[in-house]
């Protein structure tokens, strides 16, 4: 998301009500301001619950998400309703999303069924060996303890209180505090709710998730600088991760925080793919730009192409088709109002061309279709042009050959994605770009559009700085459960103090070992 | 090591010659002072190696480590002679370290042929799935960059020049640059010309390895500061440590830094042990305290009993062994007056008893063994006590009960490693204090003494801050590896463009895959 749309939670409504979206009107319920002593009561709870939380076995943890994921369900009708008052999506869009977070709580709840993210790793003692005996050494992985997660005003469900971080902290052992996203704390509300019907249907303590509610900054930041707080996950604003990630190096202990930001992710048209169809990419492009008011992390915001056969083509069928573009509520009138002035420098910017624009909006949060135009040349003299606009804007850099294009791509910032559009005959020039790309971004793909990432074992949702705050990790899929681990050793541990993972006669418990370095799986 | 000891290469002498450790004399041979251009022209040639070097085959990479160990090796006894001068250090100690050495670099050859470090994960495409097709996704861990590596004072071969840091970033595919410790330049430019003998043995780009040597502050600064630098590893103490870290963490674009800073080990005698052997563990104890020096970062500098049987007999054991220790070499002159401050302080604060000295020193730079006793109440009321002294100094911490124990417990730094004595009988005390001795260390032992630290697979040299800045790795045995990747997803790449090991074709290289979800090993 953009750095410069709401911070992490600012809206400027007086009390707090929840906010119809496409009207602006805080004519919705009203929720409690949460304060400095509800963050300490909520993370002094979290960390009375987590040895006891730590400690459930893999089924009982596994039946706890999945129970979750049920509960959400159980809500109904009422959840999409509500979310679609406080976002301004659409009820499709919202339905899916549903099933995207009722899918990754079932995805997480097998992860942690199968063991694998116990990484465990046993070195039987050596009691022969010269010139010294080697000791019996087992490892696993332990949670760090209880997590901060801040919820995304663009994904209501999907990334914030049953979403993501919630789910793969939970699958981690390790409890979590949500900070809701100010934007939908009715929706919020509603899934806080289930997540504590699960919680008390499982028999865990009370602590194991806690929900707070506020307008303001103060809330997550005591929440970033609470001493019991052990890792935070955030997805939002560049302005907003980077103020947390800066609470949390500034702590006495500081915590790793895994915050996803910022990304315009490049689409890279090739000469064949570009001169056999451009037309075709032109319409398909501004389908992807526009989806859901174009406020996704992966919406394309840069297509770079070196002038050729076919350019022309996707620049005026992508002018054609934005024209026809339907105006969109957008999630706020704080992030309408970051998307209107993001276009206005843009369209007011001498080295731009405007090539053309949706239909206009006449709702106060109704974001209006915009594509822009310029040469790499201008592209690389004003670093203005590869900023973020959260919301339907793209530009379009046309490069006069494979060394400017090069270039560009060189001096990008870390993104999410990069995308290729290529032909076969584009091969040779696709895998001369690729190791440049590698070290750009977290997911590259051919011939399709970044927006739409897969919940699966293969996803990266996460890239170099500022795309996110921590390259080595993502945010989305089965591998975002090793965020909240680190490694305990154990080094001849009696078997009655080994955890049960680590004995012998666990082996045959489905999770994989290393065993004096070969991997076993049984 | 200690947050009072030379801060990152602070030695003050002026020019640069190699100074011997016994005399503190600087009389070896002189080295040149590298300055900001060296800093950025190694810092170019590994950027430039970058892309090659990591697109070298498993095989190859892994014969590369092998050939490092081998020219270590071949370099012979005039390694050992100068370690020992440089280090003050005996020679057993010395050859034991260069065979640690040696092995740690054909342990990651051996991590690099498994090929389990590329993470590979496969989700084949769902062309049928319904509401929408799912696309084909594909991941594998990639290098992150150039590395810088901090060579540690007081292990001038296994922490060093071709140490843990060195072995494991290279395993991973990054380019090294080293920044020896200024206490052993001669001891890192032999092992350093070693490297590059096999660099260009290989035939790989010179700028995969690069050393840079001298005396200030400002050459690490520049190096942490070097935009093409991705990464810092670091070995040494907590202000040293911590000012890399923030100036990682102020670059424009912030950078992982892995530095292994401050912890005291404690030493936990549970009762039955205690009556059982209380005089036998004394003795061991303080065997343990003075190898080396002292000089060890799981130094056992803090033993944690419960007033009762054995205690009494435990401290007059540790008090008389201490007595006739002899007095040691320490590695520099800033480290031995680091040292005597420290244990003035001890000495000093009223709140501690002296219980013994080891023999006097007689020359500048040795340490005399130091043994302190207090209560957990003064312990407690003087965070001071729980700083750690480098070298041969600890205190012993009376508690009287298991709840003022498990108090002291709480209230401790993160630390390296924690200690168990205990019989078959101390099993349900020690079971209550595993929970809280996870959440505080790295690794757990029993019956053992922490110094001695195992090379293998299931080693964590690593904890909680300021053990280390990040408790989510080691800096020993081979999940150091990593540290230096980060996963990189391929979504729909046509198998011409896809990584080796990422084609279909590439099952049965030996490589773990999860595949859909499921492991398999081939």
């Amino acid at each position: 998301m953009t750095a410069d749309v709401i911070s992490i939670d600012q809206v400027e409504h007086p009390g707090f009500r929840s906010v119809t979206a496409e009207t602006g009107q805080p004519d919705g319920a009203e929720f409690p301001v949460h304060g400095a002593a509800d963050v300490a009561a909520a993370c002094a709870a979290a960390e009375a619950a987590f040895d006891d939380y730590r400690a459930t076995d893999r089924e009982s943890r596994a039946a706890f998400l999945d129970r979750i994921a049920d509960e959400v369900l159980a809500i109904g009708d009422d959840l999409i309703v509500a979310a679609m008052r406080e976002s301004g999506l659409p009820r499709a869009r919202l339905e899916g999303e549903r099933g995207r977070t009722v899918g990754q709580l079932r995805m997480f709840a097998n992860v942690v069924r199968s063991g694998a993210w116990l990484g465990l790793r046993i070195d039987p003692a050596q009691p022969e060996r010269q010139p010294l005996p080697r000791p019996d050494l087992r490892l696993r992985m332990i949670p760090l303890g209880p997590v901060a997660v801040f919820g995304a005003s663009n994904f209501p469900l999907a990334f914030s209180t049953a979403g993501g971080d919630t789910a793969s902290a939970l699958a981690a052992g390790c409890p979590v505090v949500v900070k809701g996203h100010p934007a939908h704390p009715q929706t919020g509300t509603l899934v806080a709710d289930a997540i504590r019907r699960a919680v008390t249907a499982c028999g865990l303590p009370e602590g194991v998730f806690s929900h707070l509610v506020g307008p303001g900054n103060e809330l997550g930041a005591a929440l970033v600088k609470d001493p019991r707080i052990a890792a935070v996950g955030f997805t939002g604003s560049r302005g907003g991760g980077l103020a947390l990630l800066a609470l949390a190096q500034a702590r006495p202990v500081p915590i790793p925080v895994y915050a996803e930001m910022s990304s315009i992710n490049p689409v890279l048209l090739l000469p064949e793919a570009l001169k056999a169809r451009g037309a075709a990419l032109g319409a398909a492009y501004v389908g992807s730009l526009t989806m859901g008011a174009g406020q996704f992390c992966t919406n394309p915001g840069l297509v770079l192409a070196i002038d050729g056969d076919g350019l022309d083509d996707f620049v005026s069928a992508a002018t054609g088709t934005i024209s026809g573009a339907d105006s969109q509520v957008m999630l706020t009138t704080g992030i309408h109002a970051a998307y209107e002035k993001g276009i206005a420098a843009l369209a007011g910017n001498a080295r731009v061309e405007t090539l053309g624009r949706g239909q206009e909006g006449n709702g106060c949060t109704r974001g209006q279709a915009a594509l822009f135009q310029t040469t790499a040349q201008a592209f690389l003299a004003d670093k203005a042009l590869g900023h973020e606009v959260f919301g339907a804007s793209s530009i379009i850099v046309r490069c006069r050959d494979e060394a400017e294009l090069r270039t560009v791509i060189a001096g990008l910032e870390g993104q999410l994605t990069a995308t290729l559009h290529m032909d076969d005959a584009d091969v040779a020039v696709a895998g001369r770009l690729l190791p440049l790309l590698e070290r750009k971004v977290g997911r590259i793909l051919a011939n399709g559009w970044p927006t739409g990432v897969e919940v699966c074992h293969a996803m990266v949702h996460g890239g170099p700085f500022p795309a996110t705050s921590d390259a080595r990790t993502t945010s989305v899929g089965s591998l975002a459960i090793d965020r909240f681990l680190r490694p305990v050793s154990y080094q001849n541990l009696a078997p009655a103090l080994l955890p049960a993972e680590l004995r012998d006669d666990a082996q045959g418990d489905g999770a994989p070992r290393l065993v004096d370095g070969a991997l076993t799986v049984n």
